[in-house]
């Protein structure tokens, strides 16, 4: 059995996200999926994607993975305290309230860039998901997003 | 006369940035002036910048927005402290530190987007920079990036 990934169970409304809509042609598709109690997203980037330092990743594009992981992370957190499985309801979607990220040391081009998250703070709209972005096993970057639920965008 | 954009002067080294690259021919090239004390950066989103929320800018397209032009505003900043006028020397380069982004209201496409920054922070090899990101005069977000100059990166 293939794991679902969490933006493939979003309602098609929802779906059309730059970083991971799956509807978004021209977008990131980032995919991201439930390890244990983490959630966790892999993805290259493309060779474009390069920082005002040589070599090296692009800021922002770093920020955009956290910030639609996050997202993604906070919606699937809601559904797992529902003791729903993930497939069998539409994710309600989250928008970002705030994003904070912190550079570690330069994270470099052509690997496999894995980004780790989990929920800190679970209230009824609001989700605080906090993200460690590694490359080559090395921390490079740190997350913290605040994310608000779009109120009736989910199976309620 | 034509005013001269931050961007066009960075050594060619530094020139391959994704957002404000003037030699990433898959980037956004974006530009940002002064206007006064302030640095200005004006973008129209590509329409395939869309976030999770339907008729709304990405908000790590926002977040990338603001790095690059908190990045080049650092440079123009510490070049207007030694009172070297912009285009007489290379521009150093400066990496984000940190970058916090607090999304106030959603970011409608279809607009002009306007970031205006300052330097609230000028220390040796570290700036601050506070940025406001509108849309039709509306603030949508705010930024705040610390940056951090590489070392022998401009013409000194």
């Amino acid at each position: 059995m293939t794991a679902k990934a969490f933006q493939d169970c979003f309602a098609e409304e929802f779906a059309h996200c730059f970083g991971c809509g799956r509807l978004n042609e021209d977008g990131l598709k980032i995919k991201s999926y439930w390890e244990g109690d983490e959630s966790v997203c892999r993805y290259a980037p493309q060779s474009y994607y390069t920082g005002g330092f040589p070599g090296f990743v692009y800021g922002g594009f770093i920020a955009s993975l956290i910030d639609c992981h996050s997202s993604a992370t906070a919606s699937a957190t809601k559904l797992r305290e529902q003791s729903i499985a993930l497939g069998d309801k539409p994710l309600s979607r989250f928008v970002t309230a705030s994003l904070k990220v912190d550079f570690l040391r330069p994270t470099p081009m052509d690997k496999v860039l894995e980004l780790r998250s989990r929920a800190t703070e679970i209230k009824t709209r609001k989700v605080i998901v906090v993200t460690t972005v590694l490359a080559d096993s090395e921390i490079c970057a740190k997350g913290e997003a605040v994310m608000v639920e779009i109120a009736g965008s989910g199976w309620q």
